[in-house]
């Protein structure tokens, strides 16, 4: 930690994890999330792979911090997923409604989704949430052909977001949490455990 | 069509189309497609309204000229439609597909679909071409519930083309069209016509 910065940023000091955060933004909205290395992020920032790792964990978490998400979705999910692919679909629905019906929630999430028309965005939203956080829900419920069926069910669930939360579309906009589960909770578990062709 | 025009712009020279649609834009973009009449486009261009049905035809036609989208989605649905609702899942996703999947045709919609981030555009998409094609085709369909129906319907649509044509996501994106049908046409078809509770 005592290297040689190429910025001259002092190691530590209070400017240091956001000057580490930009950099990150920087690199996995240039690159993409596999193309970005945690030590490519230390260089560019001029501190030590360490003190990332210190600051923000593995690259999975520098990652979802760079993505700036109110809520660490691999939190909210594990106990949807620890319970097992059965029933997975609503469960995860019903994970998925109680953050994005909350309002306090629901701003900076939606400031996010805007990114789905942003070059930058896309990658991000393509290259690094769906690795680092779709695809280890589809292989921690042990289904057959996680890289496809993640996928399909983010399709529904995007849609869902632009339909209810960006577009308000009523009556898809006022239904309530168990009305929006009865309709698309059959469509998520198909995608995760059903027949496909 | 000889009546005074607000702005002196003469009825019919070469330019009054382009300022009848301008206008259209405008008014549909700030007060939604319930909320503009005719008649107050033909009063904001400075002509008559008879002259906007000349150019244009009726409301929904002025109203999908101001989306420029590239093809008229009312003419390419009439015949998955009109074959009735078994099986209009599939018949109007293939229409889809093949909108979408000609380059040709993918990047202007490309260029409609960003409005989604952008208040204008979710106002446009929303209140206009909800009810001025989705809406319709429920009816034709005879579907009971349209209005709750079609809505579900967009929003795995509007999900497909995030996921296969704006993120581009491996492998919704590099699927036939007979593997878009087979896994997309079931959810399609029960929003449609299926059980939704």
């Amino acid at each position: 930690m005592a290297s040689p910065t190429r910025r001259g940023r002092r190691p530590g000091s209070p400017d240091t994890r956001a000057a580490i955060l930009a950099e990150a933004r920087t690199l996995f909205a240039a690159q993409g999330y596999a193309g970005t290395s945690v030590r490519g992020v230390a260089t560019a920032a001029g501190v030590d792979a360490a003190l990332v790792h210190h600051y923000f964990g593995t690259k999975d978490d520098l990652f979802l911090a760079a993505l700036e998400l109110p809520i660490d979705p691999r939190v909210a999910l594990a106990p949807a997923i620890a319970a097992g692919p059965d029933g997975a679909g609503e469960r995860m629905l019903r994970v998925f409604l109680s953050v994005w019906d909350d309002p306090q929630l629901q701003l900076p999430l939606l400031g996010v989704f805007r990114g789905v028309v942003d070059p930058d965005g896309q990658r991000l939203l393509r290259d690094g949430f769906l690795p680092a956080v779709l695809g280890p829900v589809g292989v921690a419920l042990g289904l057959d052909r996680p890289e496809l069926r993640m996928p399909l069910l983010a399709s529904q669930v995007l849609g869902l977001i632009l339909v209810r939360y960006v577009l308000a579309v009523e009556p898809v906009a006022s239904m309530t949490a168990d009305e929006v589960v009865a309709i698309y909770a059959p469509t998520l578990q198909r995608y995760l455990t059903g027949p496909l062709a």
